[in-house]
């Protein structure tokens, strides 16, 4: 493996597995490409939420819009520039706003082999 | 450990170790708070390099301005909202360019202990 380049023109976006709400992922490195974690974009139709555990090590950054996380302690809310945290186990309400939002990922271990 | 929210306002810049240039690393989660991976911010003043030999996998998301990443095979050039991997054992350049860059950085495993 070597140094790549990824932008989100080239994700191809699949709803995010056991939901149905209008969220989407899009890996770009993952366990084909047998690195330690997996890399990708995701994208937020406005107003959608999503209840899951967290299987991974999950680093969100937020491109575009804002997402807010909330869990028993509270909610955080990261606009454009920011970084959200989640940790293997963390049960989690993810929620986007009136805008939307893009985001990149980085997990590991690899999320979609996890669970 | 919980569900945690950075912004660049958070992250405390140092100099990124073993090298003169204007390029800083804040680390916000780190080998101190006992999960897998180190996220931080970078900021790069205009038109700095720094030469480094990976010691981790280091993914890197461009917030503001360009880096550009040098190797063997060539260089990728990545702005806002674009995604950089590299992977341990990569000899790579990273430049800055005219505006100067803020990144977001995840590495596994942790960077200040890997070398």
């Amino acid at each position: 493996m070597t140094v790549r380049k990824f932008a989100i023109a080239d994700a191809e976006f699949e709803r995010s597995p056991g939901q149905e709400a209008e969220i989407y992922a899009g890996n770009l490195l993952d366990e084909r490409h047998g690195g330690p974690v997996t890399i990708g974009f995701g994208r937020y139709e406005p107003n959608q939420s999503l209840e899951v555990t967290i299987a991974v090590h999950d680093t969100m950054i937020v491109i575009e819009g804002e997402v807010s996380v909330t869990t028993g302690d509270g909610t955080v809310t990261a606009g454009a520039g920011e970084i959200v945290s989640m940790q293997t186990g963390d049960k989690v309400l993810i929620r986007s706003h009136s805008k939307g939002a893009l985001t990149g990922y980085v997990t590991y271990p690899h999320w979609r082999t996890a669970s």
